[in-house]
């Protein structure tokens, strides 16, 4: 056992205890009402940094903070950047929390709180990482930079002009980023996949105020129905998308990486009781890990219009609306997807129908070469850190910044993911396991050794 | 012109007067605070029926008082029914008004008041009207009756009971009821179809708790989704309701009918630019006012789904529900639509989705017969007050006390609308003609004696 592993068996409590700090900053970066805490978050974060004796930096932008910080350059090695986010999602709805989303509690060796797995617990394995290596060894064996953003829960509106800007400063050889999961409990993994997304809302108006709908209704087109109809044209029920040209880029996945996706233990009576469903759907030709990995999908993330309250009320809405994502694959770009969309939806609305559809932000999806050296490297760290090794998977999910990172910086990216699927990101009691953190904490002081002898 | 008209209009201040007093009671029926107001609106009308000389109770309920008033038989002669309520909705918002809603104030030949026309002031002139044959003529030519109640506009839930327990003394032959509009400003009107309505409530809930979209986008089966589903294939593209039979049981309407109601001069464009909208849609092959008035409908009245705050969630919501309602024809049956609708949609629910449909309340559609003499009786009586024989119009709403009373009572309903469609029922600024008021006065007077003749 190195110095470092046994520096972070001894320092376990403390670590808990930073996580548990970091976990109580309110840092919501969707909702203005949380302005403080997105500014207490940039903070905490920029003290963790400069207590490792990097070079450290809080950013201001047009909207939240970014924090930047390097350690010195290591002649001969390579450099790595550390990617992060400390914002987090809203907590609601608060009522069907445990316990309170900013009071951090552990139950059953996890930790409760919003953005423990996303992304405050995994990032901050990271920190701990090279604080272990800092304290035992000294000198990091690579160049470590971070850049630790305000607003990835938003669509990080200001990070990529800041990359543009200190492309030279933040110059790297691979980018590592822990905001994703393993592949079950006890199967590490990295992601060499991530769909890429494009996230609208859509506003229907009709009359100029609600009407009753008994006098009025079957004579005036109602949004609510224009809606409902809108969004369910969306998909046929084969599960295939409609919006004109969606699949013309859609890359085919070889049967090779089919073959090794079926090759995967996952375990779909299981999945289907976690998430508490007793069967599922999808496009059809497709396994339900396909269906999330590797096919584009259509999911309404919101939809409102007229009497939302108790009992009955004989309304005819006045308008109706709706929040829904398009989940892209290769080569799938979001702003001809946005035009393409647009323009039809716009021919489908009926008389007497206004629309306004909202772009509120988009990425292309990323696949990484798994022929990478770093990728390797990394593969070494977590076999050390989590005793197994991991395997390659994809994720459904988009961190749109990847893709801008990877690209701006001509670097790999290494997706290393430390959290469980049943972490309930982005949902109520969000958990991180505290021995994943462990885990992820070796593993990274690990990895600064590994990506030294790339 | 008659001793009767002479009165009405010598006394058209004094009837203004009584009005007014009429509408300082604040006699809403929906909530507690004014529980003071109901009682005094009761017996204001007891004591106005006490007037004319007319044997009056002011009936207990499990809720607010019911009055009922009676004139002497008159042995050869039918007997009239008057129902009304002295409840009116609740004021707010408040701020809305350009005068208070409990202070009448008169504008432009209108009195703005709540209750001004719903029903207060429609009511009143048939309590008028048979003060002006009393106090000229003397005696009643038919025997009237009268059945004000207090819950109208919370469901009028202790009238059937009422009516059912005082069947012999309420009996009669037709059954008058102003609260409604004439079809246009100067064409007055006698509604002899009410549609009938089944409303809803349909809740979807798929995974135990909201999921991330992107993670599992694809692959669960999204409730927001199936509800735009189900609530879409409640339609088709012509405008014709799915449910299996639905229109096993609609009764065509005559080509007599349909030709009656395109001769009435409806304005569409006005109709349009008074909603406030570009145009309108609906059942392919009927008009507008077949729409609203002869055909089945079916309207979402609310729907609601995931995430509805600012900004975006990338969130697959865990339920999602919406409040729908199908505006009836005769013959259909709401019990049997339940059963129909339920049946269908239960089998359209895909795989890892529950749902719940409760049943909110439903009555059937309504129709008088037009040859009914007691609608002749009206139309003369409507012709000499207003000047101008009345159109015969139906309605799209419900006014589920309308059918009870028909088929309790065994009577013919005439439905002899004094107020206007922009008379702001249920909305801030309600108000009622004055004009509309006198003539519905003189209207009123003259029933008794059209009645007497049939």
């Amino acid at each position: 056992m190195s110095q470092q592993d046994q520096y972070i068996d001894q320092h376990r409590q403390a670590f808990q205890d930073a996580l548990c700090e970091f976990l109580r900053i309110k840092s919501v970066s969707a909702d203005s009402a949380y302005r403080s805490g997105i500014q207490q978050g940039a903070e905490w974060v920029a003290s963790a940094l400069q207590g490792l004796g990097l070079d450290t930096e809080v950013v201001a932008t047009g909207g939240h903070p970014i924090v930047i910080a390097q350690s010195m350059k290591v002649p001969g090695r390579p450099t790595a950047l550390v990617y992060g986010h400390y914002d987090v999602q809203p907590p609601d709805p608060l009522e069907e929390w445990t316990s309170p989303p900013f009071e951090p509690a552990i139950r059953n060796g996890n930790i409760f709180a919003r953005g423990a797995t996303d992304d405050k617990g995994q990032l901050l394995t990271h920190v701990l990482g090279a604080a272990a290596w800092k304290e035992t060894v000294g000198d990091f064996p690579v160049q470590i930079k971070f850049v630790i953003e305000g607003e990835e829960e938003v669509g990080s509106k200001h990070l990529e002009a800041l990359i543009a800007e200190r492309r030279e400063q933040l110059a790297c050889d691979c980018i590592v980023i822990s905001d994703m999961s393993q592949f079950a409990p006890g199967q590490p993994a990295i992601t060499y996949g991530l769909r890429g997304i494009a996230y609208y809302e859509l506003r229907l108006s009709g009359p100029r105020q609600d009407l009753h709908s008994g006098t009025f209704g079957g004579g005036v087109t109602n949004p609510a129905n224009t809606l409902a109809a809108l969004l369910a044209g969306m998909v046929d029920d084969q599960g295939r998308i409609q919006v004109p040209s969606f699949y013309d880029d859609v890359v085919p996945v070889s049967d090779d990486e089919r073959r090794r996706l079926r090759d995967l233990a996952f375990d779909e009576a299981a999945f289907a009781a976690r998430i508490g469903v007793s069967g599922v759907s999808g496009e059809q030709g497709f396994s339900t890990l396909e269906r999330r990995w590797i096919r584009p999908s259509f999911d309404v993330n919101g939809m409102w219009g007229g009497y939302q309250g108790e009992g009955a009320k004989t309304v005819l809405p006045a308008r109706a609306g709706a929040k829904f994502s398009l989940r892209l694959v290769p080569d799938q770009q979001p702003a001809v997807i946005t035009q393409r969309l647009g323009d039809w939806l716009a021919a489908r609305i009926p008389p007497g129908i206004q629309m306004e559809l909202q772009d509120h932000h988009g990425s292309p999806a990323v696949v990484v070469p798994l022929d990478s050296p770093y990728i390797r490297a990394a593969s070494r760290a977590i076999e050390h850190g989590f005793g197994r090794l991991p395997v390659m998977i994809r994720e459904g999910g988009s961190i749109p910044i990847v893709g801008m990172l990877a690209e701006q910086l001509e670097a790999d990216t290494l997706l290393l993911g430390w959290g469980q699927n049943d972490d309930n990101m982005h949902s109520p009691n969000e958990k991180f396991s505290l021995a994943d953190f462990h885990r992820g904490i070796h593993s990274s002081a690990r990895l600064w050794k590994e990506l030294a002898e790339c």
